[in-house]
């Protein structure tokens, strides 16, 4: 509208996850008024995020190398690993630091609607993984939705000729929920599986 | 975590108007999972903006060129200028596309909390452009809150010497909305201020 270089540039800011018109024109707006601050800072990055970060060839993290630092890592433990969607999943891990295990990252769960089949995830990739490394127990992280349960069910198939442990997050009251605000599914869930206190 | 390059994308992500942490986490993995059709044309048009977008020294618009195209187009009306916070509500204007006069962009609105007084503001610059142009009539477009209320008063109160007409929005019931959603200062507005039905 009163120059083409904005209007691109708010349009390709709306293009990005999560931002609808509005929000990408004040983010434009914000680069533009705090170019030093802002602006210029953020493009430097861009650049070196893009020369510098690569995918892991082994669990699929974005790292600064490949294999990465976890992978590299000999303190971990090489014998578990733990099955996620996607690098959220794995900074959620980490910044708690409890687990000090491997990753797969598989890239999201089957999805009919998306179009998202068995070959679209790196589910292979981690039965060959499994196959070839000494691997123990494989830890399933990914979402209790239909498609996630979907998608462990069949990693769990799979997995199930190679005779390891395979394991899935415990199920039931996140810590500091109250039993009234539950839905359905995960107060059945949770009464369902409940355990003798000792 | 995994990366300082990743962390620091995040990090200056995160700083934008609207965005956290979470937000910024899944922008940057958006952006580098899709390199050729975001990361790129992004940062390709990040830096034709700041080479190529100016500010307008007459009316404060960003644009390609200073005066900005609105200024100098012939065919708008030269005598009629209004004053408005900032970029949004121009671009608001030229969508819907009936006014055809000027522009006076102030920078945002009078606020103690913000410390925001006259002098950051471009009020002064605009009793100038009033008095050494053929201007006849200022049209304050300004937000309705206490703070945008107070910026109309105090722009009213200098232009006064100045002999022109100076006018605001109309305020009332937005076309479409419903009475009893309305909050009791736009209802006693309207009521105030109703017009007889010819």
């Amino acid at each position: 509208m009163s120059g083409t270089e904005i209007d691109k540039l708010i349009n390709e800011i709306s293009k990005l996850p999560g931002l609808g018109r509005k929000s990408a024109q004040r983010i434009a707006l914000y680069l533009l008024k705090n170019k030093e601050r802002s602006l210029f800072p953020l493009m430097q990055i861009m650049k070196e995020a893009n020369h510098k970060i690569v995918n892991c060839e082994i669990c699929g993290n974005i790292d600064m190398i490949s294999p990465c630092s976890i992978c590299q890592n000999p303190k971990r433990d090489q014998q578990m690993i733990c099955v996620i969607e996607d690098m959220p999943d794995l900074w959620a891990f980490e910044r708690i630091g409890f687990y000090r295990g491997m990753y797969h990252i598989i890239g999201g769960t089957l999805s009919a609607i998306n179009g998202t089949g068995v070959d679209e995830l790196s589910i292979s990739k981690l039965t060959k993984r499994v196959e070839n490394k000494n691997v123990k127990e494989v830890i399933l992280a990914l979402s209790t939705t239909i498609e996630g349960q979907t998608t462990s069910h069949v990693i769990a198939d799979k997995l199930e000729p190679l005779d390891i442990k395979v394991t899935r997050l415990a199920q039931g009251i996140p810590i500091g929920g109250e039993v009234h605000y539950l839905d359905e599914n995960t107060l059945s869930t949770a009464f369902q599986s409940r355990k003798k206190i000792n």
